[in-house]
Formats: C-alpha cells, sequence, structure tokens
C-alpha cells in the first residue's frame, strides 16, 4: 500500500461527517495526489446488501456477535472494492468511521469484549490500519445532544441506557487513543466546528507533508 | 450445555443428506431425549437473508473472506436461535455441516488458511464444539460422479480445476480427523448407504449410550 489511509473516529454526534465536507475540498486544493472521501458501507451492491439486513427493523432477533461480523463482512469488501486499489494507485483515501468504531460499539458498548473483536477484524483487513485517525472526542450528553437537537419531534430527555451505553463507547475510543498514540490525533470536537476543521487539516498535512503543497 | 451435538461433515455428493434422512427415525426411535434435526443457515429469517446475499449469481464480485465472513454470521445466529437453546434443553441435536466445512472449503479449498478461518469462527460459536462429528470420506471422483450422475443435462466430464478445489477440501477434512480423533470418527461413505447409516448409528448410540434405549 503506497497511498496514505486516514480514518475519522468519534461518537455520534461528534461532527465526523460534518467535518469531512469541509476539510475535503479544501485537502483536494493542496493536495499532490488524488483523495477520495468514502464512508462504510462503501457504495458497492454486497456490502449494501448486508447493510440492509443490519438495519431492518424485522431483525429484532439478530445477535450482537451476528451483526459484528456482519458489519465485518461489509466492510471487508469495501477494502477490497475500494480501499484497497485507491491505496495501492497511490491515493489519499479518507474514511468516515472504520474498525476502531467496532471496537468502540459492539466491543465496548454492546459488551462482546475489544480483544475478541479486534481478532476478529484482523480476517478481515489482514492488518490494514490507517496511517492517521483523526478521534473527534465529546462528552456523551454533548453528541446526544446535538443529534436530537436536529430530531425536534423526539423527546428531548437523554435515555439513561443509550447514555450509559455511549459512555461505553467513548471510554473505549479514550482507551484505544491512549493505547495508540502515534496513529490515533485526540480532537477536542467540543470547540466550534470552524476550529476542528481547522485542527483536522494541520494534523492531516502535517502528518504527510510529501502528499501536500507546502 | 447438557444435550448432545452431532455433526455430519464430508465432500459434496458424500452422502450426508441422505444418511441423515434414513438415520433420525430410526435414533428417534431409540432416543431417551428429544432429538432435532437441523442444517445451516437453519430456517431463521437472519441467516436465510445472509444466505441469499452469498448465493446471489449477482455477486460474482464477493471476495473470499466476505464469504466466510458471512457464512459465520449466519452459523452464529443459527446457534443463537436452534442450537444452543436445545442443547440447554437437553436435546440431541444432529447438524448437516458446522465449522470443520468451512475449514475445508473456505480454509483450504479457497486457500485463505485454516488456521486464520478457525480463529475467526471462534469468535461466532465462542467454543462451542461438537461431542462428535461424523466425517463421510469419499475420494473426491466419486463424490463428484454421485451428483453429476443426478444432473443428466450437464457435461459429466470433471472439471479439473473443482477437482482439484475438491481434492484440498478432502485432504483438510482428513487432516482435521487426524488431529481430532476422540471427536472426528471417518466413515468410509463409498460403502453401500445401508453401510454407511449402520455405522453412523453404531457410532452415535455407542458414544451416547446414556441417551438411547440399551
Ligand atoms: N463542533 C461542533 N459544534 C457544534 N455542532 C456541531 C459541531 N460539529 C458538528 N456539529 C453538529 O452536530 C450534528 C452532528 O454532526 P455530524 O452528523 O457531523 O456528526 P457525526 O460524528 O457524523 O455523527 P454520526 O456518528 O451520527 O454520523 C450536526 O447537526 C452538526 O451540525
Ligand atoms: N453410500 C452411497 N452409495 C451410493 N450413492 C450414494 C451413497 N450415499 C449417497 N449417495 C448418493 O449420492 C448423491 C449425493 O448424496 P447426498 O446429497 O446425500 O450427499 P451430501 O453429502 O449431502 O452432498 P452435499 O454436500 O452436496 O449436500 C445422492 O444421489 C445419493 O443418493
Ligand atoms: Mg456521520
Ligand atoms: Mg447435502
Amino acid at each position: 500500500m503506497i497511498g496514505r489511509f486516514i480514518t475519522f473516529e468519534g461518537p455520534d454526534g461528534a461532527g465526523k461527517t460534518s467535518v469531512l465536507t469541509a476539510l475535503v475540498p479544501r485537502l483536494k486544493a493542496l493536495a499532490q495526489v488524488p483523495l477520495i472521501e468514502t464512508r462504510e458501507p462503501g457504495g458497492n451492491p454486497i456490502s449494501e446488501a448486508i447493510r440492509q439486513i443490519i438495519l431492518d427493523p424485522k431483525n429484532t432477533a439478530m445477535d450482537p456477535r451476528t451483526e459484528a461480523l456482519l458489519y465485518t463482512a461489509a466492510r471487508r469488501q469495501h477494502i477490497i472494492e475500494k480501499i484497497r486499489p485507491a491505496l495501492a494507485a497511490n491515493k489519499l483515501v479518507l474514511c468516515d468511521r472504520f474498525v476502531d468504531s467496532s471496537l468502540a460499539y459492539q466491543g465496548a458498548g454492546r459488551e462482546i469484549g475489544v480483544a475478541e473483536v479486534a481478532q476478529m477484524n484482523l480476517f478481515a483487513t489482514e492488518a490494514l490500519q490507517p496511517d492517521l485517525t483523526l478521534y473527534l472526542d465529546v462528552p456523551s450528553e454533548v453528541g446526544l445532544a446535538r443529534i436530537s437537537a436536529h430530531r425536534p419531534d423526539q423527546n428531548d430527555r437523554l435515555d439513561q441506557e443509550a447514555l450509559s451505553f455511549h459512555q461505553k463507547v467513548r471510554g473505549e475510543y479514550l482507551q484505544l487513543a491512549k493505547d495508540n498514540p502515534q496513529r490515533i490525533k485526540v480532537i477536542d470536537a467540543t470547540q466550534a466546528i470552524e476550529q476542528v476543521i481547522a485542527a483536522c487539516q494541520t494534523l492531516v498535512t502535517a502528518s504527510f507533508p510529501e502528499m501536500f503543497r507546502g
């Protein structure tokens, strides 16, 4: 793999999608190589069909490990059809969520166990790892409040079960950042979004100066 | 788990399904506990939906590891919805194919690697293993000839690629039997089917005498 693989991680409502939307055109203007933006399931028919099974509201009986295996199957196909070919073509690949999301949500949040989910994902990734991960950190209350602010039809009171789930997710993200300080950079995503975008831009261009115009 | 979990393995055309069809009523007549027969994907809606993605002829781009993850996701849901509850209720569970099929077909046949497929399946099984596996052994030519005998419309000449694939599958089954002599019993399935059924019946009743009438 000769390109660069950059992932964006963080709890719901941290701002991953908003930041990427603003960041991608700015990085494209500076990059010396082609840049692609992607997110799981990645737009291929197999991963999309898998995602439909996960999201089908009829499938309430789905076991957490079945769900984790399905996310990983969709990830595998996304790697094979999009991420690996782009990296092999020396592109910059920016991806909204990757394996760390499974570790935080399925491993910690759903309590399958982080080590087990990590091991199982190795089967899918064959050890492909992001070169850089930007972790947008927000307290769970802030992330959930941001999301519910855009759903005024729903009850604004935070569901206590949802809150404790999201706290486990955030706790695991922070642990991953502690365990992988070279790869994972923590960004305070409670800042104004323009600050968050600027911090991300600086981290990407400074991490791979050879890929960007001075 | 207090029941007994018995799997039937072997290459295509070995006779697993034919043998089970004859064996199940005979064992039911002798068993002191309820007996269920099942096969992957196991009849639950989630596993059936997963199987449809695997079998969809449109999905020619499916990577072998994606396929292996999908088989394992379907297996997980089958374990949770059917196998585990039956074992917990002290039933005898007879299952047409299980993890050994993934090791032989995906691990060896498709050359993903047996150890990697085994490790990944541990995520789904949480170490649930058959108490007894009846491996119906036939040379690849015999199994494939039995199957093509029932498809007179197709070319009878054995496809050389298919033959070498099936030889890898059989080789792995034999290796598994060698490595797990307590669990896996090898039955010569080139014998007349009545002999194969009788051999299976003897092995099951002798392995679990407490479950059957003298
Ligand atoms: N720094 C910020 N300050 C205030 N609001 C923000 C900030 N970043 C994002 N938001 C707002 O929070 C909401 C959620 O943002 P966004 O959808 O980008 O988050 P996300 O991390 O992609 O969430 P999800 O994991 O659910 O996809 C949006 O309404 C967005 O405008
Ligand atoms: N011992 C036997 N001798 C001769 N023919 C047999 C024997 N066992 C099975 N057959 C025949 O071989 C064919 C394949 O058998 P069967 O479908 O039971 O195999 P299988 O192991 O279930 O195969 P698959 O893996 O494709 O499901 C059938 O036509 C069956 O009648
Ligand atoms: Mg988003
Ligand atoms: Mg069969």
